[in-house]
Formats: C-alpha cells, structure tokens, sequence
C-alpha cells in the first residue's frame, strides 16, 4: 500500500510554489512582463564565467572515468581539501578535509546534519522568521521543530523565549544569518550571546547541543554590515553551505557541511553523513560539479544587483509608510503588511501584479516575504503598483 | 548527542569496498599493475563522446540561469518527457512525463521507490544473490527486508521459499536482473511466473505488491540472451535506472524512477517521490547532467569488452574446474568457490593477486564474485593466477 505519511504531505503545497503558480497563470493571460513576481528566491544573476570555463577544461581535458566516476562516500577527497583549505584561509580555523562532507546543496547539508545529531524525540529548535523548508527535514528525522517566536523589532534573537525553549530533549539548534525571509544578518552581538547561551545549557544539560549554521546567503551581505563567522563562536557547530546563490547554481545541487574542527566529534559527524546517503540513497553530488566548484572557491556571481535593488525597495517602501527592518544581506525584506492578515494582504497585491509571499508559513504574522532577486528594472516598474496598494490601505 | 543509529552503521563497512582497500594496500606495495583487481563494480570503458559533447554545447549555448536553475521538483520537465518518449518507444507502454520522476542514480530511484510504497513494519522480499546495499535502503524506511534463498542451479528463482515468504505484510518486492552479482538474466518464464505469482498475492492478501525492478545493467546484455521489459508483464512494477553503466556516468549520480502506466497509483507516487526528496534534503540530480542526459538516451559506451572479458572468463575458469552459471549479461560472475567458507577462499585467493569479493554480504554461501569491469588485458594477464588458486586447491 502507498505510504498514508508521504501521502499526506502531498496536500501540505508550499505558499511560496503556490504564489509563484498565481504569477505564471496571471502572466499566461496578461503577459510575464507585467507581472512582478518577487516569490522566488531563485538568481537573477548568471554564474561567474569562471565556472562554465572550468566545467569546459574538466570535460575537455580529464579522462572521462575520473571525471564521471564514483567519487569517495564523503565527497571527491581533492574537493573536500579544497573547501577546508578555502574556509581554512577565509576564516582561520583550522579545517581539513577531513571536517567536510560534500551534499547536494544547502537542503542536503542542513538534512544530513540534522540526522547526525538529532534523534527521534529530541527537539530541535529554530528562530522566526525561518525557512519553511525546515519543517521537513526536521520532522522526517522524528525529532520535534520547535520555534522561537520572532523578535519583530529588530529580526535578531528573542533570547527570553529562546531560554525558555531550551531543556534536555534540545538536541540542535537550527539558523540562518543572513537570514531567508527577513534579510537580517546576526549580529556578533547576537551570535556571541547565543554561543554563551548554548555553552550554559550544555552545562546544565549535560550534553552536547549542535548549532546548525545554514549558510547559503554568506557571501551577500551589503556594504558596512558585520557578518561574523559563525563557526568561530561556537565548537559544536556543523556550517551548511550551498553554492546556489553566490555562484547561481541552485539547479546543480552543490553544497557542504562543514564540521567546525574544534567539536570534539567532527570527524565521526563526517563519517556518519557518509551512512545517512547509504540509507536515503544519495551518494554525493554529481561529480563534475563538485569538481567545478573546487576550483573556483571564492569567486561570486555578480552579486551588486541585490543590494542596489535593496536599496531602492527599502528607500521607496519605507516611503510609502511600510515598515520595514532594512536587510543586511541575501535577496529577501520582510516588510510589515499594514493588516494583520498577511495572506489577505497578498491576494490583494496580486490585483496589483505584485507577487509576495505572506509570512504565516515562515512562522510569523503580519509581514511579506519580498524576493528581489529581478532585474533592478523590474523593481523599479513595480514602485507604482506598491505605491497603488499602499494607497488601497490608506498608508 | 550523536545518532546511535548512525553511529552504530559506521562499524558496518561494505565487504566490497573492504577488498578493494586490500588491493589498493597491496598495490601500494607491489605496484598497481600487479594487482587484478576484480572488486568494483565500476565502469572501465569512457562514456560514450556524445554525453561530453552535449554537455559542452550546453555550456557554450544555454543561458546560465536556465541551464543551471531550479529543476521542477520532480526533475526537469523536458527531460522527464525525453525519458518517457524513450520509454515508450523501445518499450511499447504508454509513459507520459508524469510517470517519470528523475533520481540521483538507481541507489537514489530505489531509495524513494521503497518510501513510496514500503511502510514502517511492513515486508519488502528481495532474492539472493542480492546487492548488499539493498540492506539500508529497505532498513531506512523502517519496513523489513526478507530475503528469498538463492536458487544456485541457475540463479533464476526459487518460487517455493518464495510463495511461502509471501504474506499480508509484503509490500513490495526488489529485483534486480541483469544481477550484481550472478550476471544473470531472468527469463521471460522466470518474469511471467514472477508476475502470475504477484497478481495471485495481490488478490490473496487484498492489497497492492509492488514490484520494485532495479535495471541499471538493462543495456549490457549477451548476444542470444532474452532479456524481457520487466514492466510489461506487471502493472504495479516502478522500474528504477541508472545510466551509471549504460553511460559510465557513476559519478554523475543520474537515473530515474519510472511508474509503469498501467499502475493505477503510478502519478500519485511520481508525486510522491518529490516529498520524500523533499525530507531528505535532496532537490533532483544536477541539472546540467539531467539536460545532458535526455539528449543521449538509447546510446551507450562501448560495453562489448564486458562480453569479452566475460566470454574469456568464463571458458578459462570452467576449464579449470570452476562452477559457473554462465553470466548473460552485466560485467559479474558468480563462481562456487572450491570450499565452503568463501572468505577464507577470497583471503587466499588475495595471495595470486586476485582481488574477488566473498558472496556472504550477497546473501549466498560459498561463492565469489568477479567484477570484470576490467581491460580484457588484465583479464587475460590473471589467468595465471586463478589457475594457480585452482591448482592450490587441487581442482
């Protein structure tokens, strides 16, 4: 018989796909371009030209069974180097490839290490606004999600109710700065108290609690904003990374995780991600994209064409009377919706050619999602029809 | 804390891989060439030139954005209509895109097949000989893996022990032909009675069976050799494929899983694969391999030497005493070792330099299997040593 559990998570669609569909079937009958589709966070910006140029020599130079053959079960070893060399020089801690565990982006990563540390019935616990995605990987490992409700002035850390939350079934502590919806990158204020936090209910606890750092927004972070390393703060921290959206590959699946080399278990993290692929049957990348991505670490997409177009919707929206909490990086704001019943604010703007995701499904009310990862074009055709709702709810 | 569950699967190292890390040691030490290394199961001829060529044009043609975005959740929608094309022509089944959900490899196809239809608790039949990793991807969905015994005449079925394995708890059942690791092919009378025999359960019990087909050595198949369409003998039979070895494209991680259009569920399950991908993290194989992929279906590397060096094989070994079930088609055979205990035959057989792999971890005593995904030059230069291990044990 079919799984009645897999079964029921086809009616759960995703706002944001939902939102998306509303864009297309709007765009079949009016025209694409006139609709401002800000639902997806897919890039806008085409790969540096250093990938395509690297995947063109591997493919005309490398003998077709190293180049397309199995690689090792933690990931290409030469790849795994690469990465622990680059976030070795990057950012001074001392990586090796033993500390990384090569996974089909940032999802995959985030997936991985969640079943390393997490068991059925412990809790994992994560901050809104987040990522709905991580309601999914949490619950297919057995573990409870639990949120920490949002601080809405400021999209840092509510660290009252996040205390509150912690307790001896807290396996794993799950983030992402910047931050997918809000655009907010923690502070190093944020991040040191957190760290101090999670250090004390180690103690109070008795044992180790994981923070799971998903990272895929690390390089686009605006001009004058602190954007700490993570991993330095804090030993138990497994860093998920994916090279979608500062190289725009989101479609190659190409990520890591990366075991901070000062948690005493870093190694056997690794070698367990190795047997959770056995299990779910995904063993590693596609090997010339791994191979790809090695040689062209650090490079970007790019990425000015976020934070200009930031610049211009936080200008004009706050202008507009939106309330906004400006963005510090990726390619999200999560203005307030000037009612409280955020889905209803969205339908509404779709009236106005305006596709926005509302916030309920990223755990909280009241705000929309703005993805503006479009062409800086694009976001300045738009104004007018943002000026046209606004002036709909007498802002 | 860790996953004790994941922990404990670290001390549960592959038997294969194990022999191949011995030969690698001795090759260290005696030089490489020395060394007739039967253990891998991995493609020894290149892929063919249109798989690099097509992604070359890729490369150079298709915008960035596009060629390397987000796949639909279910795989790239053009592919999944090239696939079904394909399917249908060298088939003759009605297959549409929508019973074409694309994997990362028949590992990641059988991986969410099992999820699809096998429920915790519930019994998923497989017959040995039987590829080890089968193991975790039936353990992993939390349903049971029975183990029907090898028919070791000739490596078809032995229907008694299975009828008797049947029960209301069966879900699905696994087969893989062309087998890893007898090299047989299943008859057409062996598919039929197989079918007959499901369809009878089915009504028995009151549910569906699935049947779960493992095909990723469907092309590498011996001249005279009847090697049926497996799902056009049964309705519920979701076909899982590789081009790992059709193409030599291991590393590449692409494959499918493709529901038979007379299963009833069949979309429903394509549908549900993509929530299983969903949960574990793993969003479709990599784009620029899944485009590349659905320009070169139907052609294959150059898989004559594995008749070959089977052909070779199999006279050199019969000649020497050797029983052997005469292989049609893949790139193994599966002799009877010359003692009970094949591991202490494999441990001497390590001594001539011979790197073959014990079958116990394929579910069947007293057995090896010789993995000939080798060049013909070092089939023809091991000889030697096998009838030096023959004429060790008298034979």
């Amino acid at each position: 018989m079919l799984s009645q559990h897999y079964k029921d998570m086809l009616g759960q669609k995703s706002v944001i796909r939902e939102m998306n569909a509303a864009a297309f079937a709007m765009g079949e009958k009016i025209g694409h371009d006139q609709i401002f589709n800000f639902s997806l966070g897919n890039p806008s910006v085409p790969a540096p030209d250093s990938v395509n140029e690297t995947m063109l020599r591997l493919l005309k130079n490398e003998d077709s069974l190293a180049l397309h053959g199995y690689s090792e079960s933690h990931g290409n070893l030469k790849v795994r180097g690469q990465v622990a060399e680059y976030l070795k020089k990057t950012y001074g801690l001392p990586y090796t490839a033993d500390h990384v565990f090569m996974a089909s982006g940032a999802a995959g990563a985030i997936a991985h290490a969640l079943r390393a540390v997490a068991c059925p019935g412990e809790e994992v616990i994560t901050f809104a606004p987040f990522f709905p995605e991580y309601r999914p990987y949490v619950n297919e490992t057995g573990a409870i999600l639990k949120v920490v409700p949002a601080d809405t002035e400021r999209f840092q850390i509510n660290f009252e109710a996040f205390e509150e939350m912690l307790s001896e079934k807290t396996a794993a502590i799950l983030i992402n700065s910047p931050n997918n919806p809000s655009g907010i990158v923690y502070s190093t204020e944020t991040i040191q108290r957190l760290a101090d936090t999670l250090r004390k209910a180690q103690e109070t606890f008795g044992h180790d609690i994981y923070l799971i750092s998903d990272e895929p927004y690390r390089e686009i972070v605006f001009e004058g904003v602190d954007a700490p390393c993570i991993s330095a703060f804090y030993d138990n921290t497994l860093m998920c990374y994916s090279f979608s959206k500062s190289i725009s590959l989101p479609g190659e699946r190409i990520g890591y995780v990366a075991a901070n080399p000062a948690c005493k278990d870093a190694e056997t993290i690794i070698h367990m991600c190795t047997q959770i692929s056995r299990g779910i049957g995904h063993n590693c990348p596609a090997s010339l994209i791994q191979l790809a991505v090695g040689e062209v670490l650090g490079d970007t997409a790019d990425l000015s064409v976020y934070e200009t177009n930031s610049n211009i919707l936080y200008n004009e929206l706050t202008a507009m009377g939106f309330s906004i909490v400006k963005p510090g990086g990726t390619f999200y704001m999560f203005p307030k919706a000037p009612i409280s019943d955020a889905k209803e604010f969205c339908q509404k703007a779709l009236e106005y050619r305006l596709v926005i995701v509302p916030s309920d499904s990223f755990g909280v009310e009241g705000f929309f999602r703005v993805a503006y990862c479009v062409p800086t074009e694009t976001v300045e055709r738009s104004l007018d029809s943002f000026r046209e709702l606004a002036k709909f709810y007498g802002m």
